[in-house]
């Protein structure tokens, strides 16, 4: 496939776990180093849709965000890291699509019914959140000329379960933040579930049962047969076995640690990458508006 | 009531007619001279909910509305006279509002059912024509402080029906714009429907179902009861009737026809009209959300 440009967005919901790093920011980081032209959007106003009840953190959360993504390896000079709602052309753009869009085509996106089912803690029947799929839309196409048709682009998706082997989620309270230091890695490690029906460490276990072993064909993927083998047989027990992974995680997730507490210490830097970034991103989608609004006879 | 400020838009639809400048504008320009701090805005945005499948004279009519403003008396040193597409927090307020507005509110709102059966000419049920209300919401908001609850001013509205006798409008053909030229004027005149019992100008006429009494109670009120009564004899034809009345639009109409000619001769000027109404607009705008931001959690 020929790429033009990428572009990718989270919902600043704080810190970010284990899951969004090998879900979508090493991915992320990979095709910033293969020099694609990379936008990379903190989308605040699609936190907003269901969390409209209760904002106040959406600005602290954007900056928590912003540090993850440094500290995973994205880079500012190559990439534009910025904050949507600091590009009023994604408002400018939605409004535009909304004119001409069906109602019809929102209430029957597959996502909407599913959310407006699922979601009961805040009513998502809003204007806004009907509309949801079009800002994503403006969000996509305001870095393209007017307007190919976007491409998906899959990577492949390294399932990282909870510490109790459940997904891992916020609300079941088994997650591992990706920025975790060393202390709190080898805490959460020694947390993990494993298999229940294993008292003793003489006693044969199974690791397919076991949520050590599926961390530890990520993070130590070469030991992971060797010591799956030795759990059979019980001759490794799960007190050494998680130590040794919890080392393994650490030489992985201390250097994102490290380079975390190193921008904390300078909050008027992660300000300074969003306002450059807004700066940058801001000139391509007033280029495509000018475009937009000649298209369509305005302004 | 006590005026903070003043915000009304008109739809770029084109020329303005006599039902504008009687309905609407004579009273912007007197809230003006009053002192008042006056928002006028040319809607842009929402012509498009209307005309998203034929947009192309909008920005050529944005042109003619302001013209007409001008003529009409509207002075940009007074009044902030902008465009609303050229204000993009009017998108982003919209945007905001839509994420905690009840999809219910919008649907019941009477102006929208009515609308949807009344044109058949455009297909609304799109999604922007459902927000419309927010959108209008954003705009008066946007130039008030976060956020009092706006009042409604309600002028003395003189009905100005169409040559024919019905409401003027562009689907009947019995349309007088008001920057009218005197022979335009003349003509019109000409063309307005008379009492059409009376064959001979000796016959006793009734004003009461004659266009050209009408048009005389707003232009000539003085002389209107005057002529009523002649008429009623048969001691006044309809042909003088009506030239006397010309005479009298015309010199209502003649200044601002010619401040009309005036200004078309100098297009760049009605540009930097806007552009400078766009900055001291979007001072304001962006001022309100500033707090509107800092109340919601956001930037």
């Amino acid at each position: 496939m020929e790429i033009e440009s990428i572009f990718s967005g989270m919902r600043p919901t704080g810190r970010l776990q284990l899951g969004n790093l090998f879900g979508a920011l090493e991915n992320w980081v990979e095709l910033q180093d293969q020099g694609h032209r990379c936008f990379y959007c903190v989308v605040d106003w699609h936190a907003m849709t269901t969390a409209y009840d209760d904002p106040g953190e959406i600005r602290e959360n954007t900056l928590e965000i912003v540090t993850d993504w440094l500290s995973a390896g994205l880079d500012p000079e190559k990439s534009v890291i910025f904050r949507q709602s600091d590009v009023k052309e994604h408002a400018e753009l939605h409004l535009l699509f909304s004119m001409f869009t069906p109602l019809s085509w929102l209430e029957r996106c597959p996502t909407y019914k599913d959310q407006i089912q699922q979601i009961d803690r805040t009513d998502l029947r809003t204007y806004g959140f009907l509309g949801y799929p079009l800002l994503q839309t403006a969000d996509i196409l305001l870095y393209r000329k007017v307007f190919p048709e976007p491409k998906t682009l899959l990577n492949e998706y390294k399932l990282i379960p909870g510490l109790d082997g459940r997904k891992m989620s916020k609300s079941y309270g088994n997650v591992i933040h990706m920025s975790a230091g060393p202390e709190e890695v080898a805490e959460k490690v020694r947390l993990m579930v494993t298999d229940p029906q294993r008292i003793r460490k003489t006693d044969p276990g199974d690791p397919d049962v076991c949520t050590v072993y599926k961390f530890r064909r990520i993070f130590d993927a070469a030991d992971a047969e060797g010591f799956a083998a030795r759990c059979r047989k019980g001759t490794v027990g799960c007190v050494e076995c998680k130590k040794h992974l919890a080392a393994r995680m650490q030489e992985t997730l201390n250097p994102l640690h490290e380079k975390r507490q190193e921008l904390m210490k300078d909050p008027g830097y992660l300000e300074d990458v969003l306002r450059s970034g807004a700066g940058r991103a801001g000139a391509v989608a007033r280029e495509t508006m000018e475009e937009v609004r000649a298209v369509m006879g305005l302004g």
